[in-house]
């Protein structure tokens, strides 16, 4: 039968314990968007007001998130991680979000991806709420995990 | 025309000067869910594994990543928050997630409720992902925000 | 009958809604102590190993750790600090902490007190754990808690 | 004659160079207690307040802070932890807390295992101080230590 | 005769009590430069590699720290600030930086001006350094400092 | 051409992937200086205020900061560094700053060696401008990297 890692047996939290598994290089990515209305995003397209800070403001503060996912997310596993990407795609009614994140280390990196897209979303969210009030991020999933 | 108050007119970021803004009480509520398998929910329901340290884990992370906000989200502003309260509603296949942010203060609460809303998120994802490699975070979105 | 406030009525953890409460001026002052064997504080206050820099460093350290509680502990609320003292007072066999927090804030300050206490005793004992492998930290308490 | 490795030939504070040693499998217990009155254990057993939560957020306390251990204490070394448990075991007047500290790493994890133990003290008298104004943490100590 | 006021009678380090003063608006303004060669610059204003990455990264990390620089700075007090902007204005052999910070506060924000700039600097030295390397960072100072 | 390495073919931020290189024994050396009145100096040297925690805090914040450079800048590595030290060298009219960082990693520890120095002098600032509104902080520059 299943069971959760991260609980003991008396459904204690824990942070699993990965000292006997040995270190490889590991890559995992993760996507989400967040939703918005297609005046908002013609507004980041043209204008006045050019796009530069607001992808660069999200992609920056995605990588910095994946960094900081052990100290978020109570069970991980603090991680010397070796390359963080971050790509934002614009389209016609949403921002479509993926991250790259890659490490030689004994357990994966799922959550440092999903973090990185989570937090590049809700950058995205500030700095357009002040126009689109009707905003929501979506589908933040794991695309990819590997082991080489 | 409608801009983008993050942006200065040069189209670079800043954070926004709210020193002539009245601090006055200010609450923001925002919700969002992670979709899971049916049995990955009769596991936290069910058995050996007993949901406690999951659910609380998740509240817990949500509500120490509501103050961490402004360290996460590049242009929010650091607030002294007031209340935080993070609420999980496990359902047939999937968790509903749902914060409630407070504060008195110059400017709203909105990131803060959403991020503890994501973070609370991913932690579930974390402590599930040994058991249940489909699921996504949806649908985070504001619900209400006030000024009193 | 008494109950705990940091739970809800379900025994959810939350940050207990303190925004209808004034501010007012805040003190709190708690102690502690890092026992030792005489002769490590022997070497502390002799020889060549001037004492400086250990009790600058746990001091330091304690005023950090203070400002750090509501990262630390997961139901404070942040507040912007107004003053911070650490003491420290070498004795024959135990250094004694002792810390003062104030702050104009709606909710009081013993937990950067008694935090700033812990770090500080940590730090001693980090630094001292070379030369002494039977230290313990003992009676960490809270003296006394003050609105004006 | 015994010295500070944290201190250098003037007495001034470094962050001790490892880079000579072999990483290897090291292993720290800590433990400690927070002694309480009879009837705020009781209260935590019995009625309407489930410790549920009260103890869970002290063990996530627990292994968050041995995760942010050198934020904390200056002169640790930056490790990536691979395993952290934290248990508690409440008594008639005391809550005992033992913490379990594991990393491949040129150096040790005592201060690591002690503040986990000591975090997750102050965040179980913050959770309980509502009720108990007389409680102490006392016994803050290194159990074990091991190299394999 | 001066003094230190972060210092006690006996040359202790202490966050200063500022509880008896009134919060007023509070304004400093700092600047700083990297110096770098004039191909460096030439490379950020043409060619493939488009400058608007480095500089936003640059204004992001300056406004992050200004937030984080209580955390730094032993002894600053934490302060919920207002309004951060961060200004690069690249010439033929230096980046020149400013920042402007605001808050309602009983202390001062120098010191939060001048960590924006030192880490705006920091991160266009990093994002440069490939290119330079012999870059240097320059004359961060105070530009003034005002409470109305 | 060349091209920096922080910036994608499209000159979007990434943390470049170091994940081929190979984990070797780094090492840098950074410096800088803080300039104030030699009036300043004095008062360090001399008289009620021994200059204990005044060096003793720049030392141990430069440490601390040195550890936290992955957070502050945007594409840095975060790295489980194995040594640090940070020397202060009071003159007539300036204190020098020198760091050194050591590590066995994929990539280089420049930007920690120059962040701990930053740190140390906004530090110094912090603590002697009470007294000397003059001062500036000059020169932060790298003086060594190796690999071993």
């Amino acid at each position: 039968m299943k069971k959760l890692s991260h609980l003991d047996a008396r459904g204690h939290a824990r942070m699993v314990n990965v000292d006997s598994k040995i270190p490889v290089l590991r890559r995992a990515v993760a996507a989400g968007e967040l939703r918005c209305a297609p005046d908002t995003l013609r507004l980041l397209r043209t204008g006045k007001t050019p796009k530069g800070d607001v992808l660069a403001a999200a992609r920056i503060a995605g990588i910095q998130a994946a960094k900081q996912t052990s100290a978020l997310i109570p069970l991980c596993h603090p991680l010397p991680l070796e390359s963080i990407q971050v790509e934002l795609a614009p389209g016609r009614d949403r921002i479509r979000i993926q991250a790259e994140v890659r490490v030689h280390a004994r357990t994966g990196v799922e959550m440092e991806a999903l973090t990185a897209v989570s937090v590049a979303a809700l950058t995205l969210y500030d700095m357009l709420k002040g126009v689109d009030r009707g905003m929501s991020i979506r589908d933040i999933r794991l695309l990819r995990k590997e082991k080489f």
